[in-house]
């Protein structure tokens, strides 16, 4: 299974008057992340994937974390990516770590978006073409 | 059980390029619906009742929401949001909608956190005061 | 001219360790009293507008802001909000109280986008619309 | 004069619906940047120096920003930064870049702030210290 690392500074804006991750970022940090792990396995970045594949993106359809230890500003964060696909969505697991120790943990249940032939206006999922599962595997 | 009800209207910068909800944003409307719960059974804003109750917030343990409708920039949703209390947590449920149908909901696990008296700059949890209990009763 | 007032309730995920709003989220505010002013003087939600007026929103060219009072989560502050209408551009002007005082002011230059006809993946500007103007008079 | 310089990548969740970058975020990298020019002067992360310095941070007095060309999901900009330190306040200069072209650039004018010693719920502003001032000389 193809994993993806990544290293995320934490910001001053990232934080709350608390002095911690708001943790509405996270899931902005868990949604590059995801993209990221595509990045790697299709080659190319989610603007360009986008065209060849002619599909809108992933959309969550649930999602559900974890948060286990809180992170300030200045801290270097790692993001372990990683995926599992099904028949009608995909499952992308996040698990972000400072210093080797665990922070918080994601898993996000998303489909494969596309434009409605019928509606353009209109979204809807199908499985994910064997052209993106070859790349993963 | 108190639920509040709040409408939120959906900015254009909270959209992203395939034109629906970033969905972290979601999240942002989740905390500030917990907020708004617990202002409205305070009596006070949240500068405010973080003096009076001595304490920092309600960090998040656990979230999960699950996405059923998208929404867009200019839509006006509806939040309804409740709580229940446990021993050393509690949980707030809240539930989107638009024109009477669901959109979203969300399951928040949270807790009461204090400073900690013998290291400043650590947070600690602490069961949600009595104070504050029967204030939602 | 036309301006338009509307009131804004600043959240604890809008600020920072300091405890004061972080300045970006300010922009955020400006932005969407920009499009309350265009959707008080078109009569629909912008959504609608790009629409009607096929066109792809106003992005910014040049902004200003002078920040003199710090707010806090919890201030529901007040946006006036008016507009200048150029031959190529336009200008927004905010002004945000709290309590009658004067926290922030911003100036903002924008265009109006519409897609190149000769390459759709392109942006460009022009005029801005007689039936726009004449919604704003 | 020191210059600070990073690449930031631009995310899809920092684009709007119109599918370029959606402005007040870059208000946020701009605000990373200041930080990463100072963390990089000071020789320590913004969280440690603010304990060194006993200082709150340095507060936005007024910004103007010129956006030149936009930018999409998937760019990978470079930030150069650089300031220059009056008696009251100081300005920080942004140039945004994509493979060598100008997108953006901003100049904010900053105050060094810390805790008033008379009331300690509020903030004031002094001179940069000299101690500050000889790490960027």
């Amino acid at each position: 299974m193809l994993t993806n690392t990544r290293t995320v500074r934490i910001e001053w804006g990232d934080c709350d008057p608390a002095g911690i991750i708001f943790y509405p970022r996270y899931f902005g940090i868990f949604d590059s992340s995801t993209t990221a792990l595509f990045e790697r396995a299709l080659g190319m970045t989610k603007i360009n994937f986008l065209k060849s594949y002619d599909f809108l993106g992933y959309p969550l359809v649930d999602t559900r974390a974890k948060f286990v230890k809180p992170i300030r500003f200045g801290d270097d964060v790692e993001v372990h990516s990683s995926v599992e696909f099904g028949t009608s969505s995909f499952t992308v697991q996040h698990r972000v770590t400072l210093d080797g120790e665990l922070c918080a943990e994601c898993t996000e249940k998303r489909v494969w978006a596309v434009r409605d032939p019928d509606q353009p206006e209109r979204i809807r999922s199908r499985p994910v073409p064997d052209a993106v599962l070859a790349k993963f595997s």
